[in-house]
């Protein structure tokens, strides 16, 4: 069977199915992180129980802690984490790199840590040398680390090792950094043919930063690379939405149609939509359940950005769910002013049951994505969400 | 129908079920803590679906954040919190004189915050005088302010108010204490009958340190008021367990059979078993909650105090669940080695897991305590258990 089938086409937006090791995966789909092996503050059954078909495991991170050597020991990342169903595992190379020029990190995840500088040791053609964060201690990775790695986690999509290249770096930089970013993904292609599992996939990554030519000639680069099962896109996507969408459409230009394509970091509502309209089939992003850990709830309100901030004062009186339309834990049981409480006092309970919520919240919106693009109303779909007027399909 | 319903005897201790305005509490009960409106980490459905009744809400946290008015626009702290079960508030009083004899809470709650002391502005016959440590601001709490707090709150059973005398200060400030204390409890009985709810239950606290005459006179004293349904027992209880399981024993002995007996902040698995054998119906405290959240897994183990750290190395590849035998979702899915990775990278899924396995493990030990009381053979049990080769009941 072909690992992706598509079944149907709205204007540039599939719907389909990944047919991978360890399931399928309905498309286009949102990919909750499970950064360090968990969803953080939640059971991987609830998960799944919400419609998600696939998480994201974090190389770098697993690789430092607990190491892919212990995690190998419990049979891979499926059987310690206790996720049965299929994970894809970014290659490592942002967060390494994000220790040199941590603006990435700022531009992309809104992190706020800058004293990651001093973390870097060497950047060759090799790979990376740096410190880590939890010992102190010196560690490499490099094209074959990190596929080896991804290798030992079991992950059903691999994706290839890359640099990100930091928004703030000129059209030279990201040029000799695109260029090297080829380079390393032969170098993993190469090694996945000699010692992966069959059955990983892999991805690669079109770099490019904010350049036209760059960004196609990077992703025509990948998609020549008979080694490759399926395209991301990385990097610093620009300052502006429209810019992101505009580098998304560069990317997806030149990359075959038949070949799942996945974006990686975005997951604002209305990227979401622009990009699914583009041709993305898999998403995956830290936004929906950090912002959650802070308080932040996803909802059906466009001129919010989508969120409502339960610590506002606003709420403090509200017997009113974040949504009656909801079914998750929090919005069943608590009210608005119940959860500002809990905010407000820093109650691990509010990051669980907001989690929860933002989840539910995502599993929703790509399942009505799903159904729009097979009955070819997607550009309705996303005018009446983007518009505030949403129409449910369920 | 009475309130308290004695079905079994096993020497001194009993089984029967305490009837309340939400509900019925079968006892012996461990009451969880829902200190701030929340069991940290859990939802109500889970802590109800473990078999527990009643779970214990804290006044004087509560009326600092977010202050008792606002949870009575809520409709009370059932309805704000959504449990609709049973709920226990104490008084406020041992939190408040926390703040000035930080001692109290080391010695009973193992506390390590010192900077308190400057707490507390005044400490009168009317009440205490001290600051909110969420805001600075001056606030006021005796016994009609504890009182009137947890009326509006609407648990099933008021504590009075009291000081809780530390353990190193001497008799004579203990017999004062103890005085006014019952002074206190008079007037929570007075403040009682003109204004809270009829089926709200109100227990008297017994003080008294760990002196045998202050203990039976304030037992006596507390027995003979005939505005109280219930008896506490309370304060600090002694350095050394038999000393505190004397205390116990003090405070029992003028004790009216009838009446519910209550143990405040016990919750060692031998502690219980002997605090039951000596005639407690239901005990509250911290420790399986908060343990969990510092990566303690409550086991089948007298010689580690019942505890497995799980941060501990010899974990760190272990494959075995906590407990073969325990159905929560910790031993279900997950080895030591997992729980020991996530307890290390502080992952808060870790401190959910855990609090839902110690409730699952303080759960099940008071199901089989019940029944081997009904069954008249709770000292076999509590053999079995104390020696470590525990006798399954259920």
């Amino acid at each position: 069977m072909e690992p992706f089938q598509i079944d149907a086409r709205d204007g540039d937006a599939r719907a389909g199915v990944l047919h991978l090791r360890h399931g399928t995966v309905e498309t286009p789909a949102f990919v909750p992180l499970a950064t360090s092996a968990t969803v953080k503050t939640m059971l991987p059954s609830e998960v799944a129980d919400l419609g998600f078909d696939m998480v994201l495991g974090n190389t770098f991170h697993l690789f430092i802690q607990p190491g892919h050597e212990l995690i190998e020991r419990f049979g891979g990342l499926h059987e310690f984490m206790a996720w049965s169903q299929p994970i894809i595992t970014d290659s490592g190379g942002f967060q390494v790199f994000s220790m040199g020029h941590g603006s990435v990190a700022e531009e992309i995840k809104g992190s706020r840590s800058g004293s990651r500088q001093d973390r870097i040791l060497e950047i060759s053609e090799e790979g990376v040398r740096f410190r880590s964060y939890v010992d102190g201690g010196e560690r490499f990775m490099g094209p074959e680390t990190s596929m080896e790695v991804q290798a030992v986690l079991g992950s059903d999509i691999a994706l290839a090792f890359d640099e990100c290249t930091p928004f703030h770096v000129d059209r030279d930089y990201t040029a000799r950094s695109t260029e090297r970013t080829h380079r390393w993904l032969d170098r993993c292609v190469d090694w996945r043919a000699e010692h992966a599992p069959e059955w990983q996939q892999l991805y690669g990554i079109v770099q490019g930063g904010v350049y036209e030519d760059l960004r196609i000639e990077s992703a025509e680069r990948i998609a020549a690379q008979p080694g490759v099962d399926g395209i991301a896109v990385g990097g610093s996507l620009g300052q502006e939405k429209e810019q992101m969408r505009e580098v998304v459409r560069w990317a997806l230009r030149p990359t075959p149609a038949e070949k799942p394509r996945h974006l990686l970091g975005i997951g604002d509502v209305d990227d979401i939509l622009a990009s699914v309209a583009a041709g993305i089939d898999t998403f995956d992003c830290a936004t929906p359940t950090r912002i959650a850990r802070h308080g932040m709830a996803l909802v059906h309100d466009p001129d919010s950005r989508w969120r409502l901030d339960l610590a506002k004062s606003p709420w403090r009186e509200s017997d009113e769910p974040i949504d009656p339309d909801c079914p998750c834990p929090a919005c069943r049981d608590f009210t608005r002013g119940y959860l500002h409480y809990l905010v407000r006092a820093g109650e691990l309970t509010a990051k669980r049951l907001l989690t929860h919520h933002n989840l539910t919240f995502m599993a929703r919106l790509m399942s009505e994505i799903r159904q729009a693009i097979r009955e070819g109303r997607l550009a309705d779909y996303a005018e009446a969400v983007t518009s505030g007027g949403r129409a449910r399909t369920g």
